[in-house]
């Protein structure tokens, strides 16, 4: 019995100690946790276009991409590939001293710990594995992890704002 | 001589196959690349509020990002990490027959090769390590990747269009 009533104890504590950890605004305990992703494609530019190529396997996946007039595409910042740039955390956006240290989450900057970018493309043709872009913003040769259409509603923001830091960087860079 | 000769067409031969491949519209052959991303945080639904709670060591990832009204949050659709979810490639959209089998790369399905999510959150608060979102479509302790703030112009989109079976099936989500 003396026994029991100690496991009984022991089990309490714990499951005190765990639930008070998740209040105390701590992410759940899993920080071995690691994915894997891999390439699917890749960006190729070349003649003035730019179109993802995906790998023969994947092609049964753009059924249907050719009904949407623009799609996310999410690539991977292979240049930052190291751990020294995946250890970045804070930044001067664009590397501009004049731009207030920032924290990577709130940039859109290439070292950040998950090397995983984001542009919004508009869709030219879709055709067999290929997906020709108006443009994107990744050299040529870079991975590609995935493609997701753009919804409207569910992917649009009317009223967003932004810092006046970003909004003066953009200002000074439409003038060059 | 001769040998130098052989040597040069071999090359020859080699770089014109390598091109050729290229320009099939095949991708780069990088078949074996793998990447590795780990959760810097968990979704945390609790009382009523949705919060992204990051590990305390990429708290400095945050400075700044309270200057932003809306930020994608990146997570990993981790119901979803079998062999089998991870090689699904057509659905029929929504879980409905109703809708066209449609590539995975023309849906938001959460079973595909990498399994990343997106969502667009309404940011409420940031402090510390805590970023409060209005709402978000992940589980109660969902991993979570990356955080980028949305940028207008760069993300959005005046005159995106989609397939009239996307347009029936929200009407009729809308209905219920």
């Amino acid at each position: 019995m003396k026994k029991l009533s100690l496991a009984l104890v022991a089990g309490l504590v714990v499951a005190t100690a765990y639930t008070s950890t998740i209040g105390a605004n701590e992410p759940r305990p899993e920080k071995s946790a690691a994915f894997t992703v891999r390439p699917i494609g890749s960006v190729e530019k070349a003649e003035g276009t730019t179109k993802i190529v995906l790998d023969k396997k994947y092609q049964p996946g753009l059924l249907g991409l050719d009904g949407f007039s623009h799609a996310y595409v999410f690539w991977w910042f292979s240049k930052n590939d190291t751990p020294e740039r995946r250890s970045v955390l804070q930044v001067h956006p664009m590397g501009n001293r004049d731009n207030p240290l920032t924290g990577v989450y709130a940039t859109r900057c290439p070292a950040r710990p998950n090397l995983i970018a984001l542009t919004l493309c508009k869709i030219v043709s879709v055709k067999d594995n290929v997906v020709e872009v108006e443009k994107i913003d990744a050299f040529d040769g870079t991975p590609v992890l995935d493609i997701k259409p753009f919804i409207p509603g569910y992917d649009s923001v009317e009223d967003a704002t932004v810092p006046d830091w970003l909004t003066r960087a953009r200002k000074q860079r439409e003038k060059k």
